[in-house]
């Protein structure tokens, strides 16, 4: 059976160029014992995949040149020489940018049975919903009425971040760049303040205008000027959950950090980073808790989809153009 | 009775120059009922002065033009009218700065009884020796073998920590500048790192060469490039407290941050900024702790004296040329 994959010849620097990605096709071979073939229908798409792409291990090791490209899936088993699974059977598995994969029974997830559609596993209950539950609960250890800032709002993690906050009561600010994402914010009862054309100084302002107490907890997704501006206006005992800087990702040449940390101090602040495969044993917790909201509908989780697989790479590209609402997807 | 205090008639820019203070003499009122008259036998000298100067709050007011400094003290109870205390009493308080202080009884504490000099209250078991358990203990949470980082390794924080960080058996590292710190830090067998006349690069690749595994914690005292070298050399889940930036208190002119906060993602690491004085009511923990070990010559601690009220102002001026060893106090 033919399989198509994505897979990029060389490491970038800055934003990927589309000519990066390389569409190849391979013959798969037979399945082996304990093996599963799986017919992607849907395929992740995540500002983080960039960290994988500079050759440097992070926190995760880069991507093989030219081997398939990897990232978050959803499929339908089509063959299987694994006892757990049967072809029919849905699952999430890491091995997106391809039509078809082949793997081991072990590294699939059964996808959970709820009244939901199955790419939400990829997005509101899959990796971004997780990461924004995480955040807010286990980093920067949420409480009620806490007043919360979130940068990169209108994102696919930032989105389900502000619901989630607001339903804890206290006073919640989105930092978002384009009109329909600020719009959105504004519809979901979330102050928002856009980051475009400031600087920290200016951004800093808007913020003390927009929640003149402070805040208890900011999930940051950007850094930058964001992170600058958010450290000018944190309240005594504030905690800042570091969940991306998404802003650095495209940049080639190192910059200075906010000159402002000394408000760490005063503040008697919490600054720390996570990755959410840290606490993936969690999944179980965040399943029971947000699950059942989005099947009832009171999560407002939006989508941007790109269709076939040989728009993968636009995409991935389109996210640092923050042209995405929501989970950006590409349906098979 | 007349006391001597010194006092600032404006808040100065940069390193305060010595003509800022001025020495003030007045005649102290009757005591009233419950007040309590000490003549002070030491004083305090400690950097987070410098920030009460700033004539901005931080986390503490700022001082007060043209009336008496503060800061913490020792002295002898020599009038008193409070149930509690009696002439010749022992205790501390934070009307330093001042030969003669006229207090409320319920702002002394009484020294505690043991086999330590009285000075030592004011600084392997006051403040700075508080300091130091504290950011350790409860801020970065040091566990048995940990590497550990610290910075200003030769004052009288630092000198602390590192010991108390060498006694959970992991490798400690000391940045400091001066020849003698630097030695002093060899012979109670820590890895001393020069900070002087480098750049975060060069200071980042010695840390490497000192501790090659990386640090679980840094306990920061300076900020600027020891930050930023600290930062690079994070093992993952790494804590770091911040207790102070010596290196900002005198610069005039805002600076940029480090360029390489994404450490605390790669890292999964934790920064959190303290200040001692939220954490006063672990004092008898921290003295049950450090107490024997300071009355049995088990802690190596150190003091610069300056001799005469006079003094104050050219002590507190060294501390930011690095010319202290430990602890510097001025004695009457």
């Amino acid at each position: 059976m033919q399989a198509r994959f994505f897979a990029i010849r060389e490491y970038p620097r800055g934003v990927p160029p589309r000519e990066l990605f390389e569409l190849h096709e391979e013959e798969l071979p037979q399945l082996a014992e304990g093996e599963v073939r799986i017919r992607n229908s849907w395929l992740s798409v995540d500002p983080y995949m960039r960290g994988r792409m500079s050759g440097v291990r992070t926190y995760i090791a880069p991507f093989e040149l030219n081997a398939p490209l990897e990232g978050g899936a959803i499929g339908e088993v089509i063959e299987s020489r694994h006892a757990r699974f049967k072809p029919g059977d849905k699952v999430r598995h890491m091995a997106g940018w391809r039509d078809v994969a082949q793997l081991k029974g072990e590294v699939l997830e059964p996808l959970p049975d709820m009244e939901v559609p199955e790419q939400a596993y990829l997005g509101v209950l899959g990796m971004p919903g997780m990461t924004a539950w995480t955040g807010l609960n286990r980093i920067a250890n949420l409480r009620e009425g806490d007043n919360v800032l979130v940068s990169a709002a209108g994102g696919a993690v930032g989105s389900l971040a502000v619901q989630l906050a607001k339903a804890r009561g206290g006073t919640v600010v989105g930092i978002a760049g384009a009109r329909d994402k600020l719009t959105w914010l504004e519809q979901h009862d979330i102050r928002p303040v856009s980051y475009k054309d400031k600087e920290a100084r200016q951004l800093s302002e808007e913020l003390k205008t927009a929640c003149p107490d402070g805040f208890d907890v900011y999930y940051e997704n950007v850094g930058g000027a964001c992170l600058e501006a958010a450290l000018d206006n944190l309240k005594v005992g504030a905690r800042i959950a570091i969940c991306g800087l998404i802003s650095r990702y495209n940049q080639e040449e190192p910059q200075h950090g906010p000159g402002n940390l000394a408000n760490l101090l005063i503040k008697r602040a919490r600054m720390q980073g996570f990755i959410i495969f840290d606490h993936w044993t969690d999944y179980p917790h965040f399943l029971e808790e947000v699950g059942p909201l989005v099947a009832k509908g009171e999560i407002d989780y939006e989508e941007t989809i790109e269709a076939g697989l040989e728009r993968m790479p636009d995409a991935f590209i389109k996210l640092f153009e923050g042209a995405n609402r929501g989970k950006m997807l590409v349906r098979l």
